[in-house]
């Protein structure tokens, strides 16, 4: 089903690696409603991941680029401008990475340049891109901005480390610069808070499986998918939202707003009553 | 433009009084969108407004119903699936009414019958509403049910009374219903908590002039529009936003995230930079 | 260890029922730290409680009242005033009763009439009771008025009903009621959302040991108890708190902020774990 | 009047500058209240200070320490427990710096390396303080520590520029290694949200004044004074707020539960009203 919600629009697609990407899924919505779009990542990701197929399908462009590099940033935008052909209307970030989780450094044991780094890869960026975008007016009036986040932003989750502190500062940016853009431009910043997902880089995350299950059954309809997700963002970036900015949306199935739900107790109880379970402290 | 983002769906409407009412806007969206709905009021409201020229418009049958009769609830919903032939897709609740603002009885001097009446008018109707629906097993897998709220609901304002209490527990029945019947049938509840707008009912608001001009120059991209929050309340409506449960959303142009703009301040400090003006307590 | 934070306060405490409520640890705690007060339950509670033994202890007079009748709210706040000699500087709400949760009414068949009931008793017997303070000037400048909340304010919980949407009520007049004491009177009024507790009155909640044990896996610090409860009540009561007001402060050993700990994934990963576990659902 | 609140209590104190700082009026009431401590700033803001005077005043040693330093962090933290004889009970963070603010960079131009700088600071500088001490085993169980945050974290003030985002940072962080500390050492971490003060490092926010008087009109109880975020400091140190860790606790007369407020709204309806006022755009 599509409803040509973003014909004639033009953006910037950030983060597709592979099929499971949210980002992915995104850029496949936006070409199904309309859109067109240029697609970058890194170059390490582009030779991990398969963006050239995703490219194709959608009749893309791929501009590589490290996200937090300024230079590469106008690259990207300039470059981009002059494919569409002038302002872009929507863009998605979508990108989060932390040494501290990879090299497994636990919370109380950060290095501080891998920490750095998270930051400003995970948050940063975010300020970079749409500090390059203001100073080239790369968006048109009315656009819409929108990074991917997380409840680890507001609810600490053993395991998730940095990262969450990364998401809590990426949204703040959005918030701040939304009122930026809000005020200067008529351009909407907000970020999209989504279910645990099983992407690639969301597979990292310690005990995603336990945690997935546990939010699947919390969630009065269950975990998003990655594809809803997608469904979720097209709106945002369609011209019927355009009074939404400086928010942090949840799409997550309710969880956000459970603090216990019936099928997660059953399942937590059968462990608080079975006997022969091994002891847990 | 239009979409057809709501092709095939079924649905109710409470609250249109006339072409100011936000409900009347979602009313005209929903038809240009493809719907099918039926529309509701009480039968005073509609003796004042002129919901018939909309029913016209919309090709509607309007159901007279006092939200706090169960027994007319019960006809609403029965009645609206016969003519809509079978359960329906959406529903909105934009019911608001509070006799002590009406009657100028100020909240540390509130009358217990009208307080009482408040709740039970904008807030205890909501939940008459879904439990009726429930029983009656009325509304579709993946449908998806919205109310009207207001930031007065986490913020106070003075001048909006008892209207904040009501608006709260209008959100807490939306997250309590909103679990169960995501748990139960697959169906999303939610609320947008919408700028101040100039409703007929909303001009009741003590002080609403200032407060808008406030708020305009307070969200970076003014104060949404009753169109625009119909807008979003279709999105809210249609398959897109199918995992944003139990949210409250909201949908005005950022001045939920605002502490203080450039544009407020001005205006503020003309007011502190005075000298001839009258003085203030 | 005392510190004589209440030296010459006077008060008027609600709710204590017998030595497992928060509101009796309040009375211990705060006769300890050097004030006066008066004691105040319904004549039902009175009957099946051990409030006398607390009145001896306390020094402490009891006046009966029904918490929802204005009428009773008069004759304790005038009858306090005569006994302790003069306005009161703080006052303790911790009432909350739901028949719809006694009668096991789940929260989509509702009984209205015992829903208005809780929303009287658990909420708007705190409206009452400011509102009659208020006129008869009970309290004096820079005094401070607590009610026990819970986050079901916030997160649906199974089994929790219709308390979750009183608690949101008492929440907003809290803070409806805070704008208009702190701007007219200098007077203060905060919730404690404290943890799940093990009170006479909190025993009825349905799965309240399994709950209990999840929460005290999810918080940090583990939950919090009615006597630490009562301790920080008696902060909020001193001066050393003045400029606390409208807010909902958690007392819950960091439950509010976590999403998943490492203690609750492990009972939780158990159950998953278990072969010969009985079937979930 | 002072309780003994902190009696035998070990603390070490960061940011105390001169005597408009929260820092010095919280060393002082700790010094009152019983407490023994270090005090630590800067170098530079020892030099520019009058920090001696403190220190004399409290019979407490001076450390100096560059916060983004973890080998300065150590020295102080070890050194503290030689001075103090063993763990400390309470620490306080009050620290923040933007050089972006500095220079006048704005929002939508933005210095990197400074917004590096002004997170490095003013919120991994409490993340630094935190791990070295989690190393060192330098806090006692059932120690406090508290940082200094401001709404801006929440709720966008024009021209708080990146401090905002460093303040979202740090309420992050505090929940983050709350958890750790909480789950391993039964050590709570919470920030306290104050008004907008009058310290010599507030002074620097662009248009404080005008700000001020708004927050001011705003704040059902006023702004709260430095003096009194120090009383409320102590209660968060003190053992009287055990359980409550993980939060950030709004110290600010009611501002962030306001939407309009009476006196505020006649203030800027003089401007409204204002004829002869200059244009505002």
């Amino acid at each position: 089903m599509t409803y040509n919600l973003l014909k004639g629009k033009k953006g910037i697609i950030f983060g597709a690696l592979d099929e499971k990407s949210i980002a992915w899924k995104v850029a496949e919505k936006s070409f199904e409603e309309g859109a067109l779009f240029t697609l970058t990542n890194t170059p390490t990701a582009m030779r991990f991941g398969q963006i050239d197929e995703l490219a194709r399908k959608c009749k893309a462009e791929i501009i590589p680029a490290d996200a937090t590099s300024v230079a590469d940033l106008e690259n990207l935008v300039t470059k981009s401008m002059e494919i569409l052909g002038g302002q872009v209307d929507f863009i998605l970030h979508s990108i989060g990475m932390s040494l501290n989780v990879r090299k497994k450094r636990v919370y109380n044991d950060l290095d501080y340049n891998f920490f750095a780094k998270t930051l400003d890869i995970s948050a940063l960026s975010f300020h970079k891109l749409l500090q390059t975008c203001y100073k080239l007016d790369a968006i048109s009036e009315w656009g819409s901005v929108v990074a991917l986040s997380y409840i680890a932003a507001q609810r600490t989750l053993y395991g998730y480390n940095d990262m969450a502190d990364a998401k809590s500062l990426l949204e703040s940016i959005s918030r701040s610069f939304g009122y930026i853009y809000g005020r200067e431009r008529r351009i909407r910043v907000n970020t999209i808070s989504q279910s645990p997902t099983r992407t690639t880089a969301g597979s990292g995350v310690k005990g995603i499986d336990g945690l997935m299950d546990f939010t699947e059954r919390m969630s009065p309809l269950g975990n998003a998918s990655a594809e809803e997700c997608a469904n979720f963002t097209i709106v945002m970036f369609s011209d019927l939202s355009k009074k939404v900015t400086m928010q942090n949306i949840y799409h997550d199935g309710g969880f956000s707003s459970m603090g216990m739900s019936l099928k997660a107790m059953k399942m937590y109880n059968r462990s608080l009553d079975c006997e022969d379970c091994p002891p847990v402290d």
